[in-house]
């Protein structure tokens, strides 16, 4: 056999994109995730976990977030079976499943979902290609009840993980109250005739060259990625962008839609249009959206959704009609919301800033459309996990799920099976516990270990100890504090360090912890 | 523009070998690995999550099982970073995070890991391409208390999990005692000389022709591979198979390793060494390993593992040393472990059998040394996740997740309010709930999506319940048992219906939920 010549030795890394957790960061992960999936649970959604792949004629090419083009799937062809595909959010995977097993289902269905879910697209500080999605939809409901009930539900989702109520607000909007406006932008009201004139219709489209129907139809996905950008760059600057265009930080020249003034401006009356009371903001509303049937419609839909929170209790201080909702009007039908934390953090240079978005969602109509032929109503939120997560750990509400275990050390190892024993009677009381597997030649590393592990306690038990029938007790979170703190002599007499009878082991230990460190 | 063509629709389906878990199919599985999850982590073991894709680099080509030689992994080439893939097993990412982290995790480094993994492997019944695995393993420790560890902990997960004792039982191998067994096989100790005497050596060889060294070391990876099929093909089988050859069922011929047949007794009696207690068993293993160091290395190791375990309580009724434990010793180097169920389950054609392995493990000493350089120690276990779900359903010992909500049903769509208000109020004492949001005008329908809910109560309020002030409740429990046992005069009567006060909603539901079905 001719030799093999030897391969280089790979590299340890994970791929570009990709990074590893450990310890807490999957734990508490995982106790939000559960503490969600209760409440879910609560309202009487269903648990589906779909797998990973999909096929990418079952994925559809398109993913929903208008701003990234590029952002693509990691895909791969099969030999037999075409080409296969990561699942790049939940929703694509909800409408294969719904398509395929609809006959079997409850409708309408509530089902929640979380895991992972990956994005073939470039990877920046914070942006992974594999990141954990949480949604929950319910399928099969037209009536804007649903979207109700998942706003509820994500305000009882803040409470449950310790936000407590003034410090998120989940805000509704509703992409046909927009769609109507833009519909009465063309066919403005005081023309005194509906769009259905096709001699009226002819004069305006001559009068507002831009804006006739067609023309808004056409500057729609334009209109609505800009109204997207109204958190960033405020009025006056969606009122350039609709425009004529704009000048950004960098000094690069934006592109405007090329609406008229006027129209941006009733545009942006539209985003701005909350006042302190629902029935004031519906009021603007109407207003803006003058005789536009589906308007009207979108008014009245915001109007219920109002009400049926009223009447379970969630007032203004939880959920809010507020049309400067934007994100995703471009890829819901209808309700759109979104939750938001209100309380200040401090950004990187220290500078107060509010939390922001942590969850949003809406009605999306046509789900299973492209499967069956048949439009199947849905709506559905997910949540932003990792932010969401980042948010608890700045306000102080994950516990801290890292709790390092109680070490005994080995001082003598053919005693081994001693020490396992002790470990086991302090795992019986359910302690965390282990013993040192490590060489234990160097007492020193054990210590060094015990440290790096985050342990509150060492044990120690040495053969004169074993003789006399007793266990050291070190207590390494005062033991550090008194290192931090104390000078050497007061170091060296160790006060941190005691002794108590092998019998009572158990017992010590669990008043130390009971008094120490959380 | 040119009119693009009209695609056809994509079929709803999964990829081969792929599927769909619903309701209680997700949430007993994780509800039976939070609970392994906390056992592991009052061991002292930390919670590691990598990324389900690694460069096809670090996870090398091979899968450690010896008979699949076919299976391969879903991987896909990159544009600018080479080839990437889904990992098959856990232990393949640990090997790449542990060489790429190691200078900052603790040395032991103790960790588990739970999630889904991927096959690219011909699906078959009850066979999936994704499914979950279940690792706990200890990285960088040599000494065998690790191992003893390990199959405490698995003690104490079955345990934990409601498997009584005198259920399951640990079986301990070493697999340095099978290859001791073989050494003395090819220089027997009543040759009276050792393996070291190239005269003794010659003679041997010559005599025992496919027994020389060279020949077993060829022939090692054919005698584990037959080995392995002792639970299967039983003693007289594993003869054959190991000398001239085997019919099989089928009539098909499987061409044998071609040992001598007497050396094929010698490792059957290996494997049937196993006394009525260790000491027994470990003597009729030192008799077989004859003047091998390794194999008395190994026979060491067994005995160090039995008395460890035996301090802590672990007797024989738990943790068995077993010389049958065949599984994995081609792919293991020390210590192997498999846990076993061993009540009875009927099989598919009602006859009682064991329910057999649910998870195994071992010491394999060369984790991260294809990225390092540096052999690392390390020793783990693998649950078979769906096997032993298997046997906690079949041991009723899984609770029923899937309790069905109490369905508020619409009478009158104009009081959404009001249901949604009921829905609530029930929420709020803990109960699971949900109004029923589809079409309201038929009534029945209403009644049988409560049933394919699983709904033990549906509320009934129509326009005249609401002026008196009170609501209907159907105990659908009890209305299903009457259904199936009463005569129509009786069902008619409907006595699982009753009629309270509005506000005595929550408790009436409560009192019914709790004397009801569990």
């Amino acid at each position: 056999m001719a030799k093999v010549k030897k391969q280089p030795r790979p590299k340890a890394e994970t791929p570009k994109g990709f990074r590893d957790y450990f310890g807490a960061e999957v734990t508490q992960r995982k106790a939000m995730l559960d503490r969600i999936a209760a409440v879910y649970h609560r309202y009487g959604f269903d648990a589906l976990e779909s797998g990973a792949v999909e096929t990418v004629e079952a994925l559809g090419k398109f993913l929903p977030d208008v701003d990234r083009p590029n952002e693509g799937v990691f895909a791969w062809q099969e030999e037999d079976s075409g080409w296969l595909a990561l699942r790049y959010d939940l929703t694509a995977p909800l409408a294969r499943v719904y398509a395929q097993h609809r006959n079997d289902l409850p409708t309408p269905y509530r089902r929640y979902a979380m895991g992972p879910v990956w994005r073939n697209e470039k990877p920046g500080p914070g942006r992974f290609r594999q990141f954990y999605q949480c949604d929950a939809d319910t399928v099969g409901a037209a009536s804007v009840a649903a979207d109700a009930e998942i706003c509820a539900m994500l305000a009882d989702v803040l409470e449950e993980l310790g936000i407590p109520r003034g410090d998120y607000v989940v805000r509704v909007n509703n992409r046909k109250v927009l769609d109507g406006m833009l519909e009465t932008m063309c066919y403005p009201p005081d023309a005194g005739l509906g769009k259905d004139n096709p001699t009226v219709r002819q004069s305006i489209e001559g009068a507002l060259k831009h804006t006739a129907e067609k023309t808004v139809r056409e500057n729609m996905p334009a209109i609505l990625r800009t109204i997207d950008k109204f958190d960033k760059v405020g009025e006056a600057g969606v009122i350039e962008l609709l425009t004529n265009g704009r000048k950004d930080a960098s000094g690069a020249f934006i592109e405007g839609v090329g609406l008229l003034h006027e129209e941006a401006q009733a545009v942006v009356r539209f985003l701005t249009s909350k006042a302190d009371d629902a029935s004031t903001t519906l009021s603007n509303l109407r207003g803006a959206v003058g005789q536009s049937e589906l308007g009207l419609e979108g008014v009245q839909e915001l109007e219920t959704i109002a009400e049926l929170l009223a009447k379970q209790g969630y007032g203004p201080d939880r959920i809010v009609i507020d049309p400067s909702v934007v994100r995703g009007l471009g890829y819901y039908t209808g309700p759109v919301f979104e939750a938001e934390l209100t309380f200040e953090i401090k950004d990187e240079k220290g500078r107060p800033r509010q939390f922001g978005s942590v969850a949003g969602g809406g009605r999306y109509d046509d789900l299973v459309k492209r499967f069956t032929g048949q439009a199947v109503p849905a709506t559905g939120v997910s949540i932003g996990v990792d932010r969401l997560l980042a948010a608890l750990q700045a306000k102080g509400r994950m516990e801290d799920h890292a709790a390092g275990p109680v070490v005994v050390t080995v001082m003598d190892r053919n005693r081994m099976g001693d020490y396992q024993a002790m470990v086991s009677e302090l795992r019986a009381a359910g302690l965390r516990a282990e013993v040192y597997l490590g060489n234990p030649k160097n007492f020193g590393n054990q210590l060094n270990y015990a440290d790096a592990r985050g342990a509150p306690v060492a044990v120690i038990q040495g053969s004169e100890e074993a003789a006399r029938g007793v266990v050291q007790l070190k207590d390494l979170v005062l033991g550090a504090k008194i290192a931090s703190e104390a000078s050497l002599e007061e170091w060296k007499a160790q006060p941190a360090q005691r002794e108590v009878p092998r019998d009572q082991l158990v017992a010590t230990v669990q008043a130390m912890l009971a008094g120490g460190a959380a």
